[in-house]
């Protein structure tokens, strides 16, 4: 089975695409992403940056065109499912460390939008990706497009992502396959008195190994106190006995993303922070039995927000339950209480069951699918508490 | 010896770029930092943002403010330099997901001003890393900072970064060390046969394995007509005989990159391409030659540019020969004809020797500190024709 997604699925999206800038009455969009942010842009072209930044432009009728900073033409051709006259070099999708290039022809907006539509004029024109778009871009289209209306558009594209097809599917899938791999060899080699990262390196040449393309996400393992963190980077600490150990490890495969979290220790630790650990499992095992085609996102959120205070560790939440599982390994859309929106076949979700005391937290999490009746999981190991 | 930046030194450079902004004209800095683009706002703080984005508030007199998004309080007040009192959550620097968190209490700008200036008026601000700069901050501060002048400020900061400290020059060598263990091992284990993938799997293994937090940069090993890209990305393809494959790995210790570029093969290439990689190492040694404190940068690269064509190889020269080395592996200063200052002492760079010819080319890449009359090479290894 080949993990990746086919030349003619980038074109169809881009068709479903034209026809929303149309029915939202824009002539056209201008999508961004960066190195981290890359999603969108290769949501729409295979093409994913690195060093530069990109954008595509997607006019309501014409031809789609990839944007890219000056470096990487040759790069963009082989990589893109765009013609090389669709592929355009800007100056401000450079690099930050902003080199003048001197002696390379670069383009500007007005010859994209030739390139795009022709004879067609450009008068309302739609920012897609505008969490991640940057100043020099967003000067660039006010100085060479005087006169066209600039709006904010990202919702006529969002909601494209969100269901997913049979080989986006399987990409996520074989990404959390892998993610299983490295996990296994983490709780195979780990020992106290490494440092954390060395434990990352363990799941990196396991990731690599074994068809994942990069990290799904920027890897976790800390200890310790940090484990209290929502948000964390692993550090030279040294894994030590006695304490939590979180670790969350993604593989990204085929552009699509995976993380499976879990809490493990060597020794003991403190009963009140094992009850939290198992309850923590019930509340993750809870979540997954919510989650089914036709349910009200915010009406998860609650049920998990109402059980976990009936519990009795209302205080140990700090937010939503589940959110969107893609290219990112966090994406659109969230589970929270203030959510308006049905959950659909084959969207795809981390059920992501965070908890944090006093010092101390865990994360157990992993991806699902959304089926009629239920959902997928697309790991179903590492579901027990894991005493190393 | 221990490889990181002392708390102290954060503070010396928040004090450094404060009499800037005072010399400037300004009343405050904002610092912008991305995931991928995070150097500004670690280079003042010690914090690395990861799925959010963060900034740095800098008044001309006063206290610096830390700025962060919605999940990463504890991780921020456990890893900046900056007091708990200093750290603000700002929607504006949430993930691209865009979570609505309900019930976590956010600030807004004019509150950082109060915490960082006290009754002090904010009259004229600068923009700091606009380069990186999102669209949710730069509406933030036009909706929240009414009537106070904007205006873009990287020069006012921009250089500071330049001149390394004996810190920084030790994270930096260091890196270089781990770059050299991780390209050692890729020519120890790589074989025709394996996955581009699994060849950044071995250096991923080493650069954690041996003290980096992080790769220095997307990691490049590519063959055939890939190595002419400028830019580009490892794919599933596998490692053939007969043609040129780049390596370019980097690691990361204390937040500085390394890179360590070349070219390898197994069994023989053509001639033409053997004499180009033969020239770009001569190249690579002239432009070693031409490193020194005082020397003008453009003129470095002018007689780069003339050496080339001088020897028969204009045409497939690209672009400048050298680029700015630091917390992100390619940054500013470039070294371009049109570069209009001198080196000084402590500067690091990339020497970064790059020929193309029509399907093939190479790189030859190392680091080195500028010094008086030479410089210091971070890496004396891999200069040589490496047939596997």
């Amino acid at each position: 089975m080949k993990y990746s997604i086919p030349a003619s699925e980038y074109f169809d999206r881009i068709a479903k695409f034209q026809a929303r800038i149309k029915a939202a009455g824009l002539d056209a969009c201008l999508v961004h992403g960066t190195e981290s942010d890359f999603a969108n842009v290769r949501y729409l072209s295979e093409y994913w940056p690195t060093f530069e930044q990109a954008g595509v432009f997607v006019p309501a009728e014409g031809n789609a065109v990839l944007l890219i900073g000056p470096e990487s033409y040759k790069y963009a051709v082989g990589r893109s499912v765009f013609k090389p006259e669709n592929i355009k070099l800007m100056l401000n999708y450079r690099e930050s460390a902003e080199p003048d290039y001197p002696g390379i022809a670069l383009a500007t907006y007005p010859e994209v939008v030739k390139t795009a539509m022709g004879r067609k004029k450009l008068k309302k024109l739609g920012l897609v990706g505008t969490a991640v778009m940057t100043k020099p871009t967003l000067d660039a289209v006010a100085a060479q497009l005087p006169g066209v209306q600039v709006v904010a558009a990202d919702e006529v594209f969002r909601s494209l992502r969100w269901i997913k097809s049979e080989n986006e599917l399987n990409c996520h899938r074989k990404a959390f396959k892998v993610a299983e791999k490295a996990v296994q060899a983490i709780l195979n080699e780990m020992k106290p008195g490494m440092t954390e990262f060395q434990v990352i390196g363990i799941a990196q040449r396991e990731i690599y190994a074994n068809g994942g393309e990069y990290e799904g996400h920027s890897l976790y393992c800390f200890g310790g106190d940090r484990t209290s963190n929502g948000i964390s980077r692993p550090t030279s600490a040294k894994i030590r006995k006695n304490e939590i150990i979180q670790l969350n490890i993604g593989a990204r495969v085929g552009g699509y993303s995976s993380s499976i979290g879990l809490p493990v220790w060597f020794g003991r630790i403190p009963q009140k922070q094992l009850d939290l650990v198992k309850f923590a499992l019930r509340a993750h095992k809870y979540t997954i039995e919510l989650m089914k085609a036709g349910a009200e996102a915010s009406s998860i959120a609650k049920k998990y927000t109402q059980w976990g205070i009936d519990q009795g560790w209302g205080d140990y939440m700090l937010y939503g339950p589940v959110h969107g599982l893609g290219i990112m390994e966090t994406e659109s859309p969230w589970i929270e209480t203030t959510s308006k929106y049905k959950l659909q076949e084959n969207m795809t979700y981390q059920i992501d069951t965070f908890f944090t005391g006093d010092g101390y937290g865990l994360r157990w999490e992993r991806g699902c699918i959304v089926k009629k009746g239920g959902c997928e999981l697309m790991s179903k190991k590492f579901m027990e508490i894991v005493d190393l």
